[in-house]
């Protein structure tokens, strides 16, 4: 069984972390995902936490747990805070597989979200 | 002439800032794009700054500039402060449109791109 965990910052605003939980849903929608869980987590602010996060995914039955970290530049939180969480993590549960994944600005494919997120605002295709 | 103004919030590090510039370069050659420039601006921290990025816009020709929040949560950056710089910029600059775009995390499309980006790392797919 293999799960996803979409780690985000976490904000003392519920509704950004709303936001993340509801992405998840999203993705465990979309076709082709490969993914028999697909949760969300915080670094900091926010429950569940990294560890509870990974630790619940492996007691629902995961063998294998995908961490990517939902953020857009390669900051400290990317570089050495997650992967020192998920560190920690391969240690405290040594019979799963956890794997941190690239971070989502590393994704080539933003570039295009964004043409397709903006060539509708020019023009008499305005949506405000 | 249109422009496409990428805002990002802008880091002490300047990595991080270089990341949202070599974006854009990235936009600027993806298909189909239809801005004839593309730049990023900073919320804080980096330059240029909102205003600036947008009067160098119209300076170099546009006569559209579309606004296009990069941050992943819709917290009050979103949804206070950039509106307001772009109200700011409508009254100073009444001859170009200035449209704001959804941020980033609004996009549908998110959801497939981390589809994408994870999927490779499950299994024997491991890139570690």
């Amino acid at each position: 069984m293999k799960a996803l965990l979409v780690v985000a910052h976490g904000s003392r605003r519920e509704a950004s972390n709303e936001e993340v939980r509801r992405l998840c849903e999203r993705i465990r929608n979309e076709d082709g995902v490969e993914f028999d869980l697909v949760e969300a987590a915080f670094l900091e602010l926010a429950q569940p936490l990294i560890p509870e996060g990974i630790g619940r995914c492996i007691a629902e039955g995961a063998s294998e747990v995908v961490v990517m970290p939902y953020f857009l530049s390669a900051g400290r939180h990317v570089s050495e805070d997650i992967p020192a969480e998920v560190e920690k993590a391969r240690r405290l549960h040594p019979q799963a597989a956890i794997h941190l994944a690239p971070y989502l600005g590393a994704a080539d494919a933003v570039a295009k979200v964004i043409v397709n997120l903006t060539g509708g605002w020019t023009d008499g295709n305005t949506h405000e």
